[in-house]
């Protein structure tokens, strides 16, 4: 028990260590489980599995909040397994996706920072079994978190029982790097004093009644690595772009010469814009951003980022051991937080951010739909772009110009479903340039996207439904029996490209 | 002089008084203005006029900039005299409606809790004269606004120029009435300490070095009074539905037994509800909005409401008259605020806020357009809808189920305009029902709104189209070649109802 003894301080908790079969054993039918894990960081590593083998020979279902995506298959095992009655607030895995889009299963899209709130209104249903994977717990119950906090505190306070995951590949050395701090009730509420990315204001580790702890399970595995994928030339472009934009924002005095703090959202075109601000002069950034990913660790060891803020730690194999074994390195520059505070608007707009998001598409007047395909099928989840956008100083969309070797123009007349509006889409960058929407009305807008930001093989294609529109009048000009054409040309014949005019 | 003595305190500014057509002399072609005026309240009485006038003569384009639609006739006047270049944050117009719909100018419908921000980070136009009403100016140089604060305070920071009106029609009694705060700059700022809708943060007037003020005119007329739609059978059924909706949260311990503070936005719907709640066992009730119309000073005669904070106050003829001659009564009972504050997402979201406010129409799924009809022609604007519904505690939305004499469903499939995605509608109220969508998946929500919201006559209608659009699958089924076909049936044949199935 030396390892344990070391992992658990408080004498009486350690009487309560279980295997995974047991703890998984108490989950009945119709429960409401609140799992640690934000974008496959500080996701369990025992109780899924557990679960899923149990419903092999015992069916039951159970609605299933998180704080983001998990890894570890743990969203696969669940959808195969049919265990899911409600899934939220955000997934990111092929089988899962099938599953909400054939209607298997019901899934609530929110906005992250909502959630928490939502469980402290006692509008969502209660929460039965929060199940955490920690790196220890202290004497008076504290449970360390590892690679994410995401919702684990809301979780935590929230739910009848708490289930702990001690595991012990995840490194003992993570303790100090989070800030956990829950607002009051709304009406009780004072403001939330956080005033800078590096400021810390809550406590170490989540703070609970050791009562409510109901089972420990050791396990020894590490989170799932991200997998990164390399700039290409459209992401690069893309990067580059955004960067150009910075800087003229900089010589027009509009942005300070160390910017201001950036959130980026994850894949590859935020991971290619935060590889183009290593290669820019910029310096003294600072993040204050959900995930932190392998490129904020470069920024960090480049000495381009002088502090970073998130809500989990998302790497890939090489860069999670680089880390891990030189944790020390990073403790003073990095925090982690609930994700209510790394998505609080509230935080967002007082501390003015430059976000970063990634669109599925937008349309000529600035619209942006990023969940859904063909404005139907869920892709993952509206996540926290909807915090930062409508909150940051800068929101910035970003996009590939077409999709599908050209077949998809990203460019739309009409987006088929609206996550961000106009209102809240301060510039739009693709590969092809990028356009500054700020002050812009719809009209103004339309002439801009398209020529900046749409593709070439579109571009007449554009002009001529917005020039039709125009026709009809309108604050915002469509035609509605032509709105929807494109996505449903590609529905019926493979492609947005219309027969070229002889 | 008396007159002018008492109102002007500072001796370097009585030489400034002049006349409308002098300052309206000052205003050149290009120029960007920021007007005082939110709803009707507090906007300018005579240089708006004499711009108009001299247009004649002396063609120019201005941006006009203000708090929200301005009474008295501005808008109308400025659209007939074609003196706009662009035009923002919201209006309210028919003349100027059209204007926007033609294409005549450029009308920028933004949050309302943006502009500030925006002038403040320099990404709109430079304000080069602040047009300010006033009920007097302080020996410092302190500018005492009238019946709205808006955007004065922000205008007045960031002008050149100010130019104030001196409306003696305005009781000088107002003094007292305004709380003036601007949060610093992004990066330098600190909470905004409003903790509860009574509290006071900031100055009684708006502090302007006196050198800045170019030049002031007496002006000696009321704001133009609004028009209060009595409830009729619907807008009471909505209150009424409304009111059985908080009540059930009062039971099921979700709600205080005083609620939280309400916004509400204008208009007949609005104003049934709160005449609803007059009628209801509701008591110490706060109220946090934007526009304070004759229902609140209602429920505030009647001891229903402690406290309401707002950032105009915008009142009929008769209940105008009550409210000056009886200042004293309110004083301590009502504060205006700058709209940055009164909509602020950071005090929306710590105070917990039910807002209430009107759609056009909603979608089977809860997203809603409150601002484009058919989907193009812009109405008034978003105004602050979006900063209430995106941040409050309770984010509703009330509408009559049918309009035209039932040939329009305000719920239909898809709405061909978004202003409120479903991630920020919690519950839709009509005339019909109630449909609490908190927790809800897409394909829950369907089914309730459709039975609980929708007028009986296109229920089977909107049955159909989901059932269909179920079998194509998706997080949110649709057949886009179906989508927009309500809208263009009534486009092109006067009505929604489709031919009645034999």
């Amino acid at each position: 028990m030396g390892i344990e003894n070391s992992r658990i301080l408080n004498e009486d908790l350690k009487e309560r260590i279980v295997t995974a079969e047991t703890a998984a054993s108490w989950i009945g039918d119709g429960m409401t489980l609140g799992l640690s894990g934000f974008t496959k960081a500080g996701d369990l590593k025992a109780i899924p599995d557990a679960l899923v083998k149990r419903a092999e020979t015992d069916p039951f279902k159970v609605n299933v909040f998180t704080g983001a995506s998990l890894g570890s298959d743990i969203d696969r095992m669940f959808a195969e397994a049919d265990i899911i009655n409600k899934r939220l607030p955000f997934q990111a895995d092929p089988r899962m996706r099938q599953g909400i889009n054939e209607g298997s299963f019901h899934f609530v899209d929110q906005h992250l920072s909502h959630t928490s709130e939502m469980l402290r209104q006692g509008v969502l249903p209660e929460v039965d079994y929060a199940i955490l994977e920690a790196v220890s717990i202290k004497e008076d119950g504290t449970i360390i978190p590892t690679t994410s906090v995401g919702n684990s505190l809301a979780f935590a306070m929230h739910a009848e029982h708490i289930i702990v995951e001690i595991n012990e590949a995840q490194p003992e050395a993570l303790e100090g790097v989070h800030d956990l701090y829950a607002p009051a009730p709304q009406g009780q509420r004072e403001p939330i004093p956080l005033v800078s990315p590096e400021e810390r204001i809550g406590t170490e580790g989540i703070q609970v009644d050791p009562a409510k702890i109901k089972g420990i399970i050791f396990t020894n595995q590490l989170d799932s690595p991200s997998t990164v994928t390399p700039p290409d030339a459209e992401t690069r472009d893309i990067a580059g772009h955004l960067i150009d934009f910075l800087k003229e924002e900089v010589r027009l005095g509009k942005l300070p010469e160390n910017l201001v703090p950036l959130q980026s959202g994850i894949g590859s075109v935020a991971n290619a814009v935060f590889h183009g601000l290593l290669d820019s002069d910029f310096e003294h950034l600072q993040v204050y951003s959900e995930v932190l990913q392998d490129s904020v660790i470069d920024l960090l060891d480049a000495g381009k980022v002088d502090f970073a803020s998130g809500c989990s730690v998302t790497l890939s194999e090489d860069k999670m051991k680089q880390v891990f074994s030189n944790i020390e390195d990073y403790r003073d520059r990095v925090v982690l937080r609930p994700q209510e505070i790394s998505n609080h608007p509230e935080i967002i707009r007082r501390l003015g951010l430059i976000s970063i998001n990634t669109a599925v598409e937008m349309d000529i007047y600035g619209n942006v739909n990023s969940t859904h395909v063909g404005g139907t099928k869920m892709m993952n989840g509206i996540g926290g772009s909807g915090d930062f956008a409508r909150n940051s100083r800068l929101g910035i969309f970003v996009t590939k110009s077409i999709a599908k070797d050209g077949d998809i123009s990203s460019i739309v007349p009409f987006v088929p479903h609206v996550d961000h509006t106009e209102h809240d889409v301060d510039v739009i960058v693709t590969d092809q340039g990028y356009a500054d929407l700020r002050g812009l009305a719809p009209r103004e807008r339309a002439g801009l996207i398209i020529e900046r930001c749409a593709h070439p093989s579109y571009r007449e294609q554009l002009h001529d439904y917005f020039e039709a529109a125009l026709e009809r009048g309108g604050q915002t000009p469509h035609m509605l029996e032509e709105a929807l054409a494109w996505h449903r040309e590609f529905e019926t014949n493979g492609s947005m490209k219309k027969l070229v005019k002889s």
